[in-house]
């Protein structure tokens, strides 16, 4: 899998550098309503390019989206030797990189993520999907996009929210990485952002997720370690939908890393200093996801029933320490509700 | 690309050996309304598969069946930990492929070709696709199977025009392999087949389209050597089809190559004893595509719009000699014109 990851604000420049260094004979752009208005104009480069726009919203990561960006590039007269630029958040650079592997047997496809969240996650690291029949990202393939175009510059626009669900991501990487990475990001201030110095921090970051999907392109084994924090965090994301309140997936990627930081210090001994400063870090930026021993049994179904797990038994990426996770740990049922509890404990 | 070859006529015992080495939680097999009644029943060790079926035919090599697949997938509870074994014929394995590739972003599948054309040709290399829009294979990706079970047992119920379209994609490999591989083949009889003769050939026919392939997985150059026979080929079998006399692909194919050892006869001098040997042979065993010269510029524009071709321009691969192929040569409208008058001359 080779990925070029560009760092830089410079976002027009170096995408015309990109065109121009690659021959194709047509440049297609894919937008969502969203950023067609809001990202597309900052890049003329573009303005000759054949725009493929759809409607924004997760609602449309779908197979209909996706014949109709087949048709569009159709339209467009793309042959195997164009390129497709994918200007969007998650939902554009999954759909418009599953898009571009599968039209022609693949053709070149160039990610710019415009929300924090797809810079650090969805853009990087070859995985590309739509969902089909109520499953998520339940058809796609891996492929990566030649190059990934990392910048802060169309980040002033977003909600706060989504900003920090991004962060929860990065945060996940430092916990991954190292003690140093970890506390590096508890200094920054999401109150007060500044757009430079976060962009300072994304290679560090990205490097975690790249150092781990090259070594395991296809989710062999390793790369479950990017599942920190995840088992729980969906488990958390679910109730709050089933319960008609639902919460941004990167607020419950933050708990749930508190959740599980205090299963790997139960199970692993992971440092009860570094738990009590993400719980502190995660309480003040993002809240409290609040619930009772009532839910316990709720939450361990939906855990067990997490495509992670296998055979009905829970399996989570735990810590020894930042840097260090271990895959594949089996927890008891007895170790969650005792983790839920002290979990209420720090965050309450 | 890691592909596994290989050749028997105990495909029952072969497939269920890799289905026990693979431990999967579910095995699914793939066949159309022919081979669930002809093939599916000489493998007892898929009785207890989850069988997906769709209509015999090329109409529905399209992405209504491959989401009726990804359905049936899901209905039958296939996880990552799943295989799908492919039954039958290009349509099956070039379907069945893609559907596998795509689904939860990739599981394993197994080709178990039923036609010698789907064996020697769409099951082996990787190629995957659906048709969409009115183009053919215009959705796909690369992707191998895990492994491609080889035989001729399924070949009894072909008919002779499907076994000889096959054969025509052999004689394609003999001309890029070698003058022996190519003497070889011109001995075989085709008006009375031996099976396990034919099952003897097959290694090393595979083997021309697997050492180029390895080569060049994903078409960027060497691969374009075995599109010989095709620019002429399809051409001829577009114009039948638009005069409502439509012609196997491998009958066109058979035209096609002595129509392009004549171009290479003039350009590249490939030795005029092996031009006849296979004028005679496919004279004798395909018949002639008969034309005047009036139909030479409607051929010349088919040739032109051929996915190969760019700019306008005729691209063809073209053999000095047996196992001497020379890809991207230009064709001039006249060079075209000198040898479709000497393939009248020759087949007529």
């Amino acid at each position: 899998m080779s990925q070029e990851l560009i760092y830089t604000n410079k976002v027009d420049a170096t995408l015309k550098s990109i065109i121009e260094g690659g021959n194709y004979n047509r440049v297609m752009v894919l937008v969502d309503s969203n950023t067609r208005l809001v990202a597309l104009p900052q890049l003329p480069c573009l303005s000759d390019a054949w725009v493929i726009e759809f409607p924004a919203g997760d609602e449309n990561k779908s197979t209909a989206t996706l014949a109709a960006v087949w048709r569009a590039m159709e339209d467009g007269k793309a042959t195997r030797h164009s390129l497709l630029v994918n200007l969007g958040g998650g939902v554009v650079t999954d759909l418009g990189g599953l898009a571009a592997a599968t039209f022609k047997r693949g053709i070149h496809f160039v990610n710019v993520p415009t929300t924090l969240l797809a810079a650090v996650d969805a853009a990087v690291g070859g995985k590309t999907g739509v969902n089909f029949n109520g499953l998520k990202n339940e058809i796609g393939v891996f492929a990566p996009a030649q190059e990934v175009i990392v910048s802060t510059c169309f980040f002033a626009t977003l909600s706060r929210e989504e900003l920090k669900s991004g962060f929860a991501e990065m945060l996940k990487h430092a916990m991954l990485d190292s003690h140093d990475h970890f506390a590096r990001l508890l200094h920054f201030d999401l109150h007060d952002i500044d757009y430079d110095k976060l962009l300072e921090l994304l290679p560090a970051s990205l490097q975690v997720k790249q150092r781990i999907v090259e070594q395991d392109p296809t989710e062999a084994g390793l790369r479950k370690a990017l599942n920190l924090g995840h088992t729980v965090g969906h488990a958390f994301e679910s109730k709050a939908m089933s319960d008609g309140r639902p919460v941004p997936h990167g607020y419950a990627v933050a708990w749930g890393l508190v959740a599980e930081a205090v299963l790997s210090h139960m199970t692993l001994g992971f440092p009860s200093s570094d738990l009590y400063s993400l719980a502190r870090f995660v309480k003040e930026n993002y809240g409290m996801f609040h619930f009772t021993c009532d839910h316990y049994d709720q939450l361990i179904d939906l855990m067990r029933h997490d495509k992670k797990s296998r055979d009905g038994e829970i399996n989570c990426t735990l810590l020894k320490q930042c840097g260090d996770p271990k895959i594949d740990n089996t927890i008891t049922t007895h170790d969650i509700k005792a983790a839920l509890d002290i979990y209420r404990d720090l965050m309450e």
